[in-house]
């Protein structure tokens, strides 16, 4: 893999906090600041398309991800997305061909110390360049096949489906 | 100063995230936790009067704060507080005789990275030592009169009274 | 992926700092308490076998790591590993069959702000359970072939062998 | 106090990484970074004497350090140094009249996750302008004077002569 192309659509990943008086809000794609720091030996692009909770990622806003994604030649994609509804954006995804795409993203905010994102963002780039194609999830140390994993929402962790 | 009485009130230097769907909430007190790990030099007895934030303390609040103060035969008083109210209370606590009393919190709350609040801690500890007496506010460096100083809500900072 | 054998042996990623009269020491494996509080999907045992400077690895310490992986049914292995000598190693572990390896450590000690370790074993993790078999190494975001990186001492970092 | 002199001489607090084959080497000066990041509410400047574990701070390097600090006109001084002869040095600098000093350093390298450094220039910060003159050291979350302190070697931390 000499080079990676990065889609960012929110999430708790890019979670920020500003003030007492306002809620936690989506903020900038924390993602490429965190590959630069850690000097990583691959070219990458980040395409920032959303900034959004993905409970309220719609219809429309997968079609474009799934249109933008199909649209560049880069062969292996990563997607950071918020947890709620990453796996459903995943089996939309799963239409392209042709590629490696791994969605993933965090549990805490990447601002967090402790926080899951840079964990989370190296499983995603180790499973990229060596899962053969597909589309797949990186969250709590697994590399998921969408059709086998959910979101236990009460436990805040992925696991696989019964 | 052989042991220091610790009073937390909430603020954002206690706030925690839970998960994609509800907002940043006020959680545990951090500065026991924090003091532990740092492995202070002397005793402390943390009381969590309130987890607010300081927009929603009420005059009742602030009697409580003052009347368990009071109430308590230590001289050196560390108190916890969300910025945006913390002025107002110290002028409460201002009527306390024999005490030095420092309030501090934090702009980003103790679990960011980069957040203030072990830097504030530590002013707070250093002035409550230091100062002869009296009622301080340890924000942004400074240890301020109360009459003296307000939080600049716009740029997120404590600064003189002009 | 439900159960990754790690094998510790050294290396910066275990690196801390005793006092001033002291230099840095290889300490406790550090991976075990990471992966822990992750919260990963997976069990894992870990095996600490040495706790050297890569530069200090002999080949009978590496005799001993071949053996001890091929004497455990578990097919997925971490290993990490000095960053100085993780090649040769990698290549001395090739011999063993039926078994996905990989080695990872740290450019910095993973108690130090902004270290790569968890992101590298982020890589290293999401690398293990893609890659249908054999050795390779997870440095600077790249699951490398042994046979074709060398680590770049005077820049710290790992490339591709021209 | 609008105005703090910062003088660096080295330390644990500056202590930095490089690679699996150099020792911890004492670094830049990491103080005037951590001030800055923080948004401190004073103006400060840094003049950096010397970079040097304090086993090897000489007598000729303490002269050095009470002439720098006596020529400059500001009142407030914070020294950060190494905690080993931090006591030694403080009594030197008791010779200057008409400044409050405080010494102040850390047991754990300023970019270690966890280190004391924050915290302890914070409590510097604090009581160097809340004393009203005199030399005093700033560890383990007290204000001592440096005639009644002592650095217990074995548990690496401050306590009072006995």
């Amino acid at each position: 893999m000499d080079e990676l192309l990065i889609v960012t659509t929110g999430g708790t990943i890019d979670k920020v906090y500003f003030d007492d008086k306002s809620d936690y809000q989506v903020g900038e794609p924390q993602i490429g600041r965190i590959l630069q720091e850690l000097g990583v030996a691959f070219r990458f692009t980040v395409i920032p398309i959303l900034r959004k909770d993905s409970l309220h990622v719609t219809a429309e806003d997968r079609e474009l991800m799934r249109a933008t994604i199909a649209a560049q030649p880069t062969r292996h994609v990563l997607v950071t997305h918020g947890t709620d509804t990453m796996v459903e954006t995943a089996k939309v995804l799963a239409t392209i061909p042709d590629k490696t795409i791994v969605l993933t993203g965090a549990l805490n905010p990447a601002r967090f110390r402790g926080s899951d994102a840079e964990f989370n963002i190296g499983t995603a780039v180790g499973a990229v360049q060596s899962q053969p194609g597909g589309v797949w999830i990186a969250m709590n140390g697994r590399v998921w096949d969408p059709a086998r994993v959910r979101k236990n929402v009460a436990a805040n962790r992925f696991e696989a489906l019964g």
